[in-house]
């Protein structure tokens, strides 16, 4: 028998929420070390098929990564645009790499049903259409597991998270750190839902070494994050630190961006790659307000620079002139994430 | 005839002062582009032959590796340490690396004299003994060429740099910019001299936007720097940026300092090198005062987020929980150079 299915949202978060009760061969979540053997599985049981990755963001890019290289042909579909949290024109150039990595990519396509037979899944629909598929991972995102709270008196902010203070308390005696907790963001001076090992590890320690009497304070995080897609020739670094333009712009900041490319060492080496950094900063204060980054070897790490600038609380002009380190295999004379800069604050 | 000559550091720093006027075959610096190729043509004549690096610093540890690249059994002889401008513990490390690649390496060795034979080079002399060589690198050192404002009225420092403001004005209608100046040192309050091409790049840019009727200002630098050594399995990188022990004590700083070892990426990936970081702080206002960094591919460059620590005057507190990149290729979950600020922090 064939089936088509409806899914929801609540469906691909929690992989023990299937609308109808029934479980399908060959779909999955990608969120703990059960799934991650399950996966491996079907990879081997499924070799050289169709694999869809619903989702477009980091844990989506990985799993079509992880699948061309078992030999799968990939289609990842995604509701809204790759790396959403990037702006449009450097999500761009994500897609483009990931193209010429093999995997077919398509933007505005979400999610809306199943096509199965005989308890297994065949083809995944969207509303831009459907793809046959042997295995489906569902990327679709994350969410606190706090629902056992609900009717409780703590506090949590709209994603559902816990808001502990710096030292990790969220209520009088009880403490919190980890996916189930928001963060302070400090370029939104608010909160802000970032499940990330970062975070959970510096709070679990700030909680771990307030609860044995002494004192450490958690200082909030800037949204800094990493990835990397590599494949068939292609090695792809893409980083962000910040704000994105969106971001600024809904907190009513003035932003003045730019694309600047340059290569990740001097032209004559050849350790050169291409990168593409988009700078943003405030006009009037010239604060810098963010920066993404989409580049070959090399690239990614050049985030950590521009963070410790927003923590600082930099201007476009520090970075702009700040002494990097050059030497021809590692950078150009002027370092490619102070040049963007530079430019950018030429035209401030 | 057989020749032994004294050598005074003039001569090696100035290759048209040979103090007996003449010039031997096998032996010269690595000063411009007339330099670079004569040692193209030496390494072809000679190949296969025994090659003597005077000198451990960057110019000198790059020229062993291009020596060994083309087949040289290479021995470096330095007077002090190799990369003095490191601590003692970490400019260990580096001979360590060195060794493995296969240099000799001979420090607290001046040189002293050559022998010759035919007008060629035959070995070098210095006061911890004598080495056989058919090529001599001298990497002894840079300093201004300045000589020719011998009793003109222009302020010079001590290394014979000039003084520009930051601007670029040496005296009224007097510009300068380039290896020819010493520069404004942020960590030291101080001049300095790093005649580096970052530096004169900085400074040369804002010479021409102010004589064009602009205004730039060239805001001083840290003491960043960057180098490799990449040969036979060992890849090794080595950075450094702010001061190093000694400075700090010359400057009456109280410093305590600590070497971590860890990994630039997560344990089980294929990526992860080793890394060894040594911070240095002062005691009391927990300020950053420097970092130095020796390991593996992807060590160099994590530099660049310590200096910009240094530029925004941080303290180690700052670097150890600022939110810096992770993903397993790209680094440990607390970035190491995060984590090696914070074993610090716990000892301050």
């Amino acid at each position: 028998a064939t089936g088509a299915h409806r899914l929801g949202r609540e469906w691909a978060l929690d992989k023990t929420q299937e609308p109808d009760g029934a479980t399908y061969d060959g779909v999955g979540p990608v969120k703990d070390l059960d799934d991650g053997a399950a996966w491996l599985d079907r990879f081997t049981d499924a070799a050289g098929g169709r694999l869809v990755v619903a989702g477009g963001s980091y844990i989506g890019i990985e799993m079509a990564e992880a699948a061309l290289r078992r030999g799968f042909k990939v289609t990842l579909v995604t509701r809204s645009r790759v790396m959403s949290s990037f702006d449009p024109d450097m999500s761009d150039r994500i897609v483009e790499g990931l193209r010429r990595g093999g995997v077919e990519v398509v933007e505005n396509a979400a999610v809306t049903g199943l096509g199965t037979s005989e308890g297994r899944v065949r083809s995944v629909g969207t509303d831009s259409g459907s793809f046959a598929c042997d295995l489906l991972v569902l990327a679709l995102g994350i969410r606190p597991a706090t629902g056992f709270l609900d009717g409780n008196v703590l506090e949590r902010g709209p994603s559902g998270g816990l808001r502990p203070d710096p030292r990790g308390v969220v209520a009088p005696g009880v403490w919190a750190a980890g996916d189930c907790c928001e963060v302070r963001h400090r370029m939104l001076d608010d909160w802000a839902y970032l499940p990330l090992g970062t975070h959970a590890n510096k709070l679990g320690r700030a909680v771990g070494e307030n609860l044995g009497g002494g004192h450490l304070e958690f200082d909030g995080a800037l949204g800094t994050a990493i990835t990397r897609f590599v494949e068939d020739g292609v090695h792809l670094e893409i980083a962000c630190t910040g704000l994105n333009t969106a971001l600024a712009e809904e907190t009513g900041l003035e932003v003045v961006s730019l694309v600047t490319e340059g290569t990740t060492a001097s032209g004559y080496m050849p350790e050169a790659e291409p990168i593409a950094i988009k700078v943003l900063a405030e006009k009037g204060t010239r604060r810098l307000l963010g920066v993404q980054v989409v580049g070959g070897r090399g690239a990614g790490k050049r985030i950590d620079a521009v963070a410790a600038c927003l923590w600082g609380e930099m201007t476009v002009d520090d970075l702009a002139w700040m002494d990097l380190s050059y030497a021809p295999p590692f950078a150009t004379a002027w370092e490619v994430v102070s040049l963007a800069a530079r430019r950018l604050a030429e035209r401030l």
